[in-house]
């Protein structure tokens, strides 16, 4: 399969001309909500969640029959910085736990009811180490975002995008802190879990790179200071667009790499809400510079898209409720 | 059936012997936590939640496989006084609602694989006014506590307990102004819908019962000030507690029932977690009062039990990464 673009001005064009959410039907869908046995507003997010679904799909009663997981995994030159608490070796051995069902985006995707596939992307050629040079070549961004984009199945209802790639924290928070500002501090955390001397590790190594590069914007963040997971789950959150597939976003590592598309082209993610807020600090700050209320605050920090699979079954739950409820007429119920 | 009880005290004697959790299997699902392919912590909450329903379920590696879910109906005599936007004959018309399928409940249950169940309590005979005497006699109570212990599945592997009965956040605000003190406006809300003239007659409703009744303490304020559904799901909290299986709490009304409990006997709710935090705006506050933090907060405030069957799911994924995913040793990853 090939991807719709070869060049990232192909594919930024298609970013451009993505469509937008079916009006009518979300018009459909607002009215059939105010029919609905309960007072109004009762069901708080759950009614806005499914009010935006049923826009994105083109249906006043939608359902959720094919959520699909993907998660995408790569590794980093920069790990010879020593960003990270766990040795890179470990992306591998945790894409063969994805393989063989052992770990927990396995155990979520299930319990979401949710495929779920794992997309490594060159694991044997690490992105350069940004410090020293740009992360990706535009042959090599352009290949990841193709294979994110070819990962999207046309029949899923419902997209997860997730990652896993040892030192991917500090390439997504090298890719905040060019995009938003700030000092290299504001953006860097703890990941996987680093002490004091590797978060300051992290934030040295994230100011250099975004020095380096001169703080780029938008794609060319993704390429010079993100990796090939970040840029496969950029692809795939774009194709979604393409399809009117919604998607739940992850973690930071997730929203950092989706940010790369809003700040290219305002409007990229009106198909996306956020899963879940994680214990890595800067992410509420990326969520908020786009807009985007997490349905889910729990503490969670492993990415692998696991905090966007729990979210899974709420958006399910708010379906379920819009596409399943009678109406006050229905059912012979006083509307107040 | 018979519940095991036929006086409050018999009641109380209950709570008070009631079982605790299983040190032993808690113990053994803190250890396998800590082998599981993923960084320590990582999960966040999700790993207390299923450390927490191991300890209860006696099991290192349990399975949530027959949650059950139970809404209880009651009306309220303080509906005379105009405290809610909705007519006291909705209460009925949402049962029938319920037992046809139609309600959000139905929905929310079956998208997290639960059964469910509508259990009226006398509707046909409101509670007494608040205002003008106890609510409840003993008999009463008793009765609504045994109908709610009387209802939880021996079978079952987590309950949710919800209500429906016009008037009721009125009674909850009562109970909690009783319980904890303050003013009868720090405790009311707009429940269903009603307008700023219909909070001041809450207002003015709940203080004049909590001073009737003497601000009453534990299970009497559950039955001067109560009502027959948050009576059932009190005696229903407390039967499951009996049977070691772990219980979600929904909203406002349901948590106030329950504070009644851990109000007579501290500890009581120590196999109950909190679904969500309401709309409501009290409902934190209680909360806060049980050392209880919410799993969600999407700003719902149906009832029904509707948050706290959202919350299932959560606690399905939490337990179903803790008892499926693989080991380091397992899996063959590093371990940092």
């Amino acid at each position: 399969m090939t991807a719709d673009f070869t060049t990232l001005a192909e594919f930024r064009a298609l970013l451009a001309a993505a469509p937008t959410t079916d009006q009518k039907a979300q018009g459909e869908a607002e009215d059939r909500n105010g029919q609905l046995t309960k007072p109004p507003g009762a069901l708080g997010r759950l009614e806005d969640l499914a009010i935006w679904y049923a826009g994105w799909r083109g249906t006043g009663r939608p359902e959720i029959a094919a959520p699909q997981v993907v998660v995408f995994a790569g590794n980093h030159g920069v790990t010879a910085q020593g960003v990270s608490a766990f040795p890179a070796e470990v992306t591998v051995q945790m894409v063969a736990n994805f393989q063989l069902g052992g770990a927990a985006i396995n155990q979520l995707a299930k319990a979401a009811g949710a495929t779920m596939q794992a997309v490594p992307l060159d694991l044997e050629t690490p992105t350069a180490d940004f410090t020293q040079a740009a992360a990706m070549t535009e042959v090599e961004v352009v290949a990841a975002l193709a294979a994110g984009w070819n990962a999207v199945d046309e029949a899923s209802d419902l997209l997860v995008v997730g990652e896993m790639g040892i030192g991917n924290t500090t390439s997504a928070a090298a890719i905040a802190n060019a995009l938003y500002g700030g000092s290299a501090e504001d953006w860097v955390g703890r990941g996987t879990g680093v002490d004091d001397a590797g978060l300051a590790i992290k934030a040295r190594v994230v100011g250099a790179g975004v020095a380096l590069h001169g703080a780029p914007k938008g794609l060319e963040a993704l390429r010079t200071l993100g990796g090939r997971e970040l840029a496969g789950m950029a692809g795939a959150i774009a194709r979604a667009r393409n399809l009117r597939i919604p998607v739940i976003m992850d973690g930071f590592i997730c929203t950092s790499a989706a940010a790369t598309l809003e700040n290219e082209v305002a409007g990229a993610l009106e198909h996306v809400v956020a899963g879940h807020v994680s214990a890595e600090a800067a992410h509420g700050a990326v969520l908020a510079r786009l807009g985007k209320e997490p349905m889910l605050s729990l503490g969670m920090r492993l990415g692998e898209g696991s905090g966007a699979a729990v979210a899974i079954n709420i958006l399910k739950s708010a379906v379920a409720c819009h596409s399943g409820m009678a109406t006050f007429a229905e059912a012979g119920v006083s509307d107040g």
